[in-house]
C-alpha cells in the first residue's frame, strides 16, 4: 500500500489489472506515450455490413472468451441493448469478457446473471446504480471495477489503457453503411458523445439500429468508415427510460437558499461577464442557480459564450432567448435538449475527448469560466464523493465531475449541508472522486466554504455579505444535526478502483460488510 | 526491377524510401497494421496557443533536421503558407525535410531554391506543376518524389507510412484554442477536408489564419483538441488564387459531342435511377456531361442521393434545385461551392479518409454509382494518365482519380481523342496513375469504347445506338491523326514513384533528357 497525495491507501499493483499509479494532482503526470490505433481493415465497394442478427454480428467480430467489449449509456434507463448483447453472447458461450460501458444504470441488473455466470468478470464503466451496484459492493466480482470520468474514459481510449476488442453500439438513426445518429426515430436520444469515442479506436464497432434510414444518413455523429456491421433490431430502448421529460424547477426552500447563495457568489467572482462560460447540472438545486443567473444576465445584459456538459432543457431555452451563444452537448439530458441537438444551429455535438480528456491538445472543460456541480460528501479538504453512499455501497457515476473541477475558473459545489440524518460535509469523504485541490468553492444551506487557496473568492464573497464560513465550521454544524455518523463496516477486499482523469487511482472502494 | 500486375518496372527498394510493393490489383492488399497514433501531449487549462510569429511556432514545435512537415493546398495557386514556413524554416538553419503537402501547385516555385540550399530534400504529393515540377522532372532532387491520391495520402496517414512531425495549416478562421474552418473570412475556401486528416495524426499542429475570431469558433472543420499552436498573420493566401469565380460551360463543339455521348452512356448504363449517386469533375466536358444529365434528370423526375468530391458550383445548384440530396465535399471547386459549405445544411465537409481512404470500413467512393473522370492519356489496357505530359514532364495531379475509378460502379473517362498533335488514346501511357481494371468506359469524340470486362455495357450502349468501337479503333484512329507519337528521351535516375492508393507503387517517373 502506498499513501497518495491525498492520503488514502492505494496498493501498488492489483492482480488482473496490473500496476497502479497513484494520485499525485491534478496535472502532475505529464503524458508520454502515443495514441493507441485500432487495428486497420478494409471494407470494399460492395460489401454489405447489415447482418441477420446481434447473434451473426458476434460471430462476425470475432469476439473470443478474455475480450473487452463497450457500451454507451446515452439510452440510459432505456437501454435494450446491453442487455440484449450479453444475452446473445452468454447464449454463444463466451465467457471472461470485460464490459466497458460509459455508464451502467439499474436497468443493468442481469449483468448479475452474467456476472455469475462468467461471462462478465470484469467492468469499467463511469458510475453503476441498483441491484448491479449493490452485487459489486458486496463482492461480486474477484476483480475490482475501474470507475472512470468520461474524460478519463476517452484518455483511456486514446492512451491504450483501455483496449475496446469490439463495440456494440445503440443508434437512433443509421443508414446501411453506419452514418448514425442520436436525434432521429423513434428511440432517440440526443448527442452520442460518448460513443464517438468507441468507433474511432474499437476494433470492430456493431451498431444496432431500429430506425434503418436511408443512405446517407446526414448529418451523422458517428461515420461508414469507423463501422464494420449493422444490426436491425425492434427496438434499442424504452422511450420513457431513455429520456426524461421537461425537468421542473425545484419548490424547495432549502435547495432555493443554496440557488441564491450560488448564483450570488458567481455574480461576485469576477469571472460573471459577458462572454463566460458554464456548466451545470439538472438537480433541482443547479438548475434554480440557473433561474438566478438568467434573470441576472439580462438585467445586466451579459451573454454567456457557450454552455458546457451534459446539456439541460435550460440551457436550450438561454440559447434560444440569446444568453447563451452555443451549446457543446456530450449527453442531452432531457427532452428539450434531445430534440434542439438535432434542429438548433448553434447546439453543437461534441465527442467526450473534446469534451474533457485531459491528455490531449486542450479539451473544451479547460475554457470552462464556471461549473456548478453536486456532491453526496465532501470533506474539510473539500474531496468529493459522488459514487458511494454513506453506507459505503455504490450508487453514483464520476461522470465528468473531476473533469470539469480541474478545468474550470470556479468550481463550484452545490449541495445541502445535512440530507435526513445524512452530513453532507465530512471529515472524511467514503470515496473521493474530486481531489479538493480542484474545488474552489462549497455553497450549502448553511453558509458558504471557499478553498483557503482562494483568497481572493473569500475577499469577494465578504465583501458582497455572503455567509462565508470555513469548511470546518459547516462539518461542525453537520455533525451537530445528525450526530457523529457511525463508521462504515468493510472487508479487506477492494471491490472498485477510482480513477483520476490522468490515469492515476486517487481512491479505491472496498467491500461492505 | 520487378514487372507489377500491369508490367510497369518497378524496383524492388529505393534509397532514402526503402522497400517497394508492387501494384498487384485495386483490392489485392489486404491491410494488417494498426492505425498510427500521435504523440500524447497536455494542454492545461490556462495555457496561451496564440504565438507571436511563424518563427516561434517553428521553434516552439521542435522541428529538428530531417523530419516531416505537412500542408494541405486548399488555398491552390493562392497559397502564401508553404513558402512563407519553408522562408522561415530556411533562416532557422533547418535542413534535410520532408514535405507532404496534400499537392503542390505553380505558386511553389520558391521550393526550388529550398531544395538547391538542402532544406527540402524529399517531395510526398498529390502532384505538382510549373517550374518545380519542370526541376523535380529535371532531377533536382536526389531521392524520387512520392505521388499519393487523395484517398492514399489519408491511408499512408493512417497507416503510419507517412509519419508528419509537424502540420502547417492555413485557417481562414481560427480562434485562439484552435477550432478552425475554411469558409469564413478574406482568404476562404471552402472544406478543409484533406487538412482534418492531418490534425489528428501529425505530432505537431501549427496553425496559420489571418482571421482570428472569438472562442468558440463553431461550427469548426478542424477542432481545439488537435492544435498546438496558432499565428496571425497579415493574410495566409491571395483570394485571387485561392478560389475562381464561377465556371463557365463549354461551347467547344468537341467538348459538347462528347459530354452528348457521356450523357447518354450514363443514361442507359442502368445506374441512372432515383438515389443514384455521382462525381465529377470541373472540367469543359465533365461540367457539359452535368448540364446534359441534369435535363434527363428533371424529364425522368430522377433525383440523385448524394454528390461527390471536389464540389463544383453545377453540382451546388443541381442541389438547390433538388436534383442531388446531399453534397459530400472534400474540396470545393468554386466560388459557388465555397459559399455553399458554410450555409446550406445540406453541403457536408468530409475528410479525406471518409472521401477515398481504401484502408478504413468503407468509403464514400465505395458508394458511387457513377464517376466522370479526365485523362491526359489513356492506353489500349485503360490505364489512365494524369501526371505527366507527352514529354514526360510532370504537369498534374492524382487527386481522387484512381480513387474513386476503383469505388464507383461505373467509371467513366471523358476526353478528346487527340489535343493538337498529341494523341489521348496511346498503346502505352507515359505514367499509370489509374489502372485500366479499374476503368469501365472511355468516351471521346470519336466513339466509346468499353472495357471488355464490361460486356453489360457493350450491350447497353449498342442497343442504344451509341458509337461503341474498340480502344484499339480509337488508338488507330488517333495515331492515323497525330503519327505516331515520338518515343520521351529518359535518363536511368528515378524521379518520382506513383503509389496507388493501397500503398503499392503502380510506375516509377524517370528523369527526362
Amino acid at each position: 500500500m502506498l499513501k497518495n497525495k491525498i492520503g488514502r491507501e492505494i496498493p501498488e499493483s492489483i492482480e488482473g489489472i496490473g500496476k497502479l499509479r497513484p494520485y499525485n494532482g491534478p496535472f502532475d503526470f505529464v503524458p508520454n506515450k502515443r495514441r493507441y490505433g485500432r487495428k486497420i481493415s478494409a471494407v470494399l465497394p460492395g460489401e454489405n455490413k447489415v447482418l441477420e442478427s446481434i447473434e451473426e454480428a458476434v460471430k462476425k467480430s470475432g469476439l473470443k472468451d478474455g475480450m473487452t467489449i463497450s457500451f454507451h449509456h446515452h439510452l440510459r434507463e432505456g437501454d435494450y441493448i446491453l442487455n440484449m448483447v450479453l444475452d446473445v453472447i452468454a447464449k454463444l458461450g463466451i465467457k471472461n469478457l470485460t464490459v466497458a460501458s460509459s455508464s451502467l444504470n439499474k436497468v443493468h441488473k442481469p449483468l448479475i446473471e452474467h456476472i455469475k455466470n462468467g461471462v462478465v468478470t470484469k467492468i469499467i464503466t463511469s458510475g453503476v446504480r441498483g441491484p448491479l451496484a449493490e452485487a459489486i459492493s458486496h463482492g461480486i466480482l474477484d476483480t475490482p471495477i475501474i470507475i472512470r470520468s468520461h474524460g478519463g474514459r476517452a484518455r483511456a481510449i486514446e492512451a491504450g489503457d483501455l483496449k475496446i476488442d469490439v463495440a456494440f453500439l445503440g443508434a437512433p438513426s443509421c443508414d446501411e453503411y453506419g452514418n448514425a445518429s442520436g436525434f432521429k426515430g423513434k428511440s432517440f436520444c440526443g448527442s452520442l458523445g460518448y460513443a464517438k469515442i468507441d468507433v474511432q479506436y474499437a476494433d470492430k464497432v456493431v451498431l444496432i439500429t431500429d430506425n434503418l434510414v436511408e443512405y446517407p444518413n446526414v448529418p451523422a455523429s458517428i461515420f461508414q468508415n469507423d463501422v464494420d456491421y449493422i444490426v436491425k433490431v425492434d427496438a434499442i430502448g424504452d422511450p420513457n427510460g431513455i429520456i426524461s421529460g421537461a425537468t421542473r424547477y425545484t419548490k424547495n426552500p432549502r435547495e432555493l437558499l443554496i440557488a441564491k447563495y450560488a448564483a450570488k457568489a458567481i455574480e461576485v467572482s469576477g469571472y460573471f461577464k459577458n462572454g463566460f462560460s458554464i456548466q451545470s447540472g439538472s438537480g433541482g438545486a443547479a438548475l434554480a442557480v440557473g433561474r438566478f443567473l438568467k434573470s441576472e444576465m439580462k438585467e445586466r445584459n451579459i451573454k454567456a459564450s457557450f454552455g458546457l456538459g451534459g446539456i439541460t432543457g435550460q440551457f436550450v431555452e438561454m440559447m434560444k432567448e440569446g444568453l447563451i451563444s452555443k451549446l457543446y452537448d456530450v449527453q442531452s439530458f432531457d427532452l428539450k435538449s434531445a430534440k434542439s441537438i438535432g434542429e438548433d444551429p448553434n447546439h453543437f455535438e461534441i465527442d467526450a475527448s473534446m469534451y474533457a480528456n485531459p491528455h490531449n491538445k486542450g479539451c473544451i472543460a479547460n475554457k470552462l469560466d464556471v461549473v456548478i456541480l453536486s456532491a453526496l460528501e465532501i470533506d474539510t479538504d473539500f474531496n468529493v464523493n459522488v459514487i458511494t453512499g454513506s453506507d459505503g455501497v455504490i450508487r453514483g457515476a464520476s461522470g465528468g465531475h473531476c473533469d470539469t473541477a480541474a478545468g474550470a475558473k470556479l468550481s463550484m459545489i452545490v449541495a445541502p449541508l445535512v440530507r435526513g440524518r445524512i452530513p453532507t460535509v465530512v471529515e472524511k469523504v467514503t470515496t473521493v472522486i474530486t481531489p479538493g485541490e480542484t474545488i474552489d468553492v462549497l455553497v450549502t444551506d448553511r453558509g458558504i466554504a471557499v478553498n483557503p487557496k482562494r483568497q481572493d473568492l473569500i475577499e469577494r464573497f465578504k465583501t458582497a455579505k455572503l455567509p462565508v464560513v470555513t469548511i470546518e465550521e459547516l462539518r461542525e454544524k453537520a455533525e451537530k444535526a445528525t450526530g457523529k455518523p457511525e463508521k462504515i463496516e468493510y472487508t479487506d477486499k477492494i471491490v472498485g478502483l477510482v480513477e483520476y482523469r490522468d490515469g492515476s487511482i486517487i481512491d479505491v472502494i472496498r467491500q461492505v460488510k
